[in-house]
């Protein structure tokens, strides 16, 4: 079958929209039409080849947002090669690791990453290392050079089920496990997104998060198959955020909260600062209440839209809608309905589905989920079981079908055997007024098993003592939920390079020497 | 493959909303909540298999549209069988044709249609007749005594490539074929309109289309899925939808341009009478310039969007959507643009690829297309050329990818060597304002080759000469276009059940002892 293949939607778009602006650099202000994107992304298949790339090899790419990165993940779509997109927060073993892992022969860089690339480039095996843009940088193939002696190349159409991106997840557990995706599942998830989320050729899209991310996945692939106009914004700042909307008025984008808030605590934050937003996305990481209300109130104009979902399922399964982020109360603590195409339930340990309101395990269907984790077939068969992908989420179902999130698994801690969901404790504590971040994990207790602990991080200049916040807590939630102690610190909390909170290495200093059971 | 069925859509909606209301017959008054069509269609399935129908047998329905005409649907598309949706206005000799060829073994009627089956009962092979509703008829069994006694069965999934629609075309030429659709291409159509159109539990959708026609289905298969109310009109009168309008508020309906057009030429007609529609949707035949800025200027709060497509395509190929409707001017002589997941492209007699403005066969490549005409591999052949679905309409792209369309190919005119396309005539012919309705036919001319006729009706009162006619043509449209003669006619023109001019029953007169060449 070859209908849910990229060919059938970026070719169409370069026909109707030859003419008009298809990407834009925010950083550097280059913009280029769909002809010469796709004439680029021609040039680049061709340049994969001659480096000894075809359809089913992989190549990587570490560099900042760019139109270069927009150009290599169409070029892989269009049976240029399989794109392995780095997080650019991966250490040197991870990378040696992930790189050797694929057998990528072939990676792309930019100055700000060529020097770590250089570093382990022995160690993963590489071959060729592109270097895209100016510097004086380690690397064998400059990537301005290559595109110019190549022949633009599009590929034959190939079929659904042909590989197309090989997405390390980040390091949150363990050592990342490569989610390999094929067209089918990426052309649906960007299909079952825009049944919910419309853009056209009207629309101008800002892509804010890292591209080697998923939650960058349909803004990559579905903008410029609708003729949008996609803006990209290198590295995200938040004063670079600002600037962006007042130039480009983009219409739609995604943030995660972190981004959010960020931009909102800003000194120089005004509401035109995200002003010019039709939509707005967020997700990755849970939104704070005080944060999503604040939005909600400074823009009741803007499409809110909250994604839930992870890299395997190419990036979305449910999403909560502008209603009922505009209806509230209730609502605002859900994840949201499945997409069409998607088929939720909620089950025990034994597999079992459990009716609605009763927390267990997440757990999806959907034609938009990963063929398997490469090389892994255990890891494969651990979260397909029964036709089902476990999600390693908790969470229930309400009768309407909306999902509520209670925790990960993973961080959900048992303490004097009750089940306490990090979240629910990390929500009272955000609460308490002078509170600027926090994270809530299970540390090992004689008495309990787990003792519930409190990481936070005061706002500058304000004070609270342990026990105060303890009291605050109280009012909130349950006494067995109430954090045993809180470890107050100076500097910010450690974020994954998707900006979710490290909790793994938080944890890690109080397990040594002790062994954590998970579920 | 799995995720492409409707298994995926109506089971997660009927969790979503067992108890809210999924259909109602508007001239019954019945409605059905989710749960219960849901325990209905079980019993359909475990009724048609007690009649010895399996997945892959075919079963027909010859009834106005109904709550039960929903669930047969549904019960086909959950593995109860291949649903066989006979035209209305199939005569006899038609449907005993279509019968056998299709291999149908069940039929299910009603009263107005249950003497005609089984006047054609042994010549057609049937072996089952169920009645639906009370009627003193012929048949062979009851619906509702087969539903009580049957089980509910839900079949297990089945593959996206299983047969789940055999659509006969209404027999505007030749004899009726069978469209052969399955899963697949039913889910992408729906997917792909509701890419553009968008609804859920918050809508209602009225059905007022045939059910037999592809127009009706992804009104049949998407509002359900989505959680929407349907709203089910047994059959179309103007004073009927005014009264469902008001009663049911319906927000979303697909109307045919002869429907919209009587049901605002109807004496009781006010702006109230079709004023819940947030989208109203119209297509398959050609939409009077004139009734077109009617409605726009009626309704400038509706969203109106023209739908462009076949029963091959299982209903859509384009939209023209509403910034073009209210943009107006060139685009209302547009068909639209292709949806997310189709491919235009026009094509002269040996299949080269025409540029932006050249008129040619108007082709398409896309999920939604049909396996093949039933038992007729040359037909399917003829028509599927090189990839691609040959529509035998003529017509031409701009550059900005809107689809226009200048004529039926077969109802192309040759005259004196010139092509000259009917709907362009009638466009001119139809301007008069003496004119009700008119049909522009070629018909055989030892001079011309074909000669140009337009047939005529009159408004009420209103009188005009051929003369008359002809010289208020001349002002739109080049002399060797003007019709040679006017024929005026006292009844309507002969429609087809989807409301189209039969032109070929026009013809057939003036061809009799001639051969018309059509590419």
């Amino acid at each position: 079958m070859k209908e849910l293949i990229y060919h059938r939607m970026l070719l169409p778009a370069v026909a109707q929209n030859a003419d008009r602006p298809c990407a834009t650099n925010s950083g550097t202000g280059v913009t280029t039409t769909f002809a010469e994107h796709l004439d680029r992304v021609g040039r680049t298949i061709g340049a994969l080849q001659s480096l000894g790339v075809g359809r089913s090899d992989r190549f990587a790419i570490m560099t900042l947002n760019s139109l270069e990165y927009l150009e290599l993940y169409h070029a892989a779509f269009l049976g240029g090669g399989v794109v392995n997109p780095l997080n650019l927060r991966f250490a040197p073993k991870e990378l040696a690791y992930v790189l050797r892992d694929s057998g990528t022969k072939v990676c792309f860089v930019d100055a700000f990453f060529a020097k770590l690339i250089d570093s382990v480039k022995e160690e993963a095996g590489l071959e060729h290392v592109v270097l895209i843009g100016a510097g004086d940088v380690p690397h064998t193939v400059n990537h301005a050079d290559l595109l110019a002696a190549a022949k633009p190349v599009i590929p034959d159409e190939g079929e659904e089920t042909d590989p197309v991106v090989l997405m390390y997840t980040g390091g949150t557990t363990g050592l990342p496990k490569g989610v390999l995706l094929d067209q089918r599942a990426e052309l649906l998830n960007a299909y079952h997104v825009m049944m919910r989320l419309q853009f056209d050729r009207n629309s101008t899209n800002l892509i804010q998060t890292p591209m080697f991310h998923a939650a960058s996945m349909f803004a990559v692939l579905g903008g410029p198959a609708q003729g949008a106009h996609t803006v990209i914004l290198p590295l995200f700042d938040p004063a670079a955020v600002m600037k962006v909307v007042k130039a480009y008025q983009p219409t739609t984008t995604v943030m995660v909260p972190t981004m959010i808030g960020m931009t909102m605590a800003h000194p120089d934050f005004t509401p035109e600062g995200l002003g010019s937003f039709t939509d707005l996305v967020y997700g990755a990481s849970p939104m704070p209440q005080a944060l999503l209300e604040k939005l909600l109130a400074l823009y009741p104009d803007t499409d809110i839209w909250q994604g839930y979902g992870m890299t395997e399922s190419s990036s979305v399964l449910a999403f909560l809608g502008p209603d009922e982020h505009r209806a509230g109360g209730k609502y605002l603590r859900a994840a949201g309905r499945p997409l069409p195409g998607v088929v939720l339930s909620i089950q025990d340990e034994e597999g079992n589905m459990l009716p609605p309101g009763e927390p267990g395990e997440v757990c999806a269907r959907a034609g938009n989920f990963m063929i398997e984790y490469w090389n892994k077939p255990e890891a494969t068969a651990e979260v397909f079981r029964d036709g089902w992908y476990h999600t390693g989420d908790a969470g229930y179902l309400d009768a309407d079908g909306y999902l509520y999130l209670v925790d990960r698994v993973k961080d959900m801690i048992v303490t004097g055997g009750e089940n306490v969901y990090s979240t629910e404790v990390e929500n009272a504590v955000a609460l308490h007024p002078a509170v600027l971040q926090v994270a809530v994990i299970g540390i090992p207790s004689e008495q309990w098993g787990e003792a519930v602990l409190a990481i936070v991080v005061l706002k500058e200049g304000a004070t609270a003592t342990q026990e105060e916040i303890i009291a605050h807590c109280r009012e909130w939630i349950a006494g067995y939920k109430l954090p045993k102690s809180i470890e107050f610190r100076a500097e910010p909390l450690p974020l994954s390079g998707a900006m979710k909170v490290l909790k793994k290495d938080l944890r890690a200093p109080y397990w040594e020497g002790h062994e954590r059971k998970v579920n």
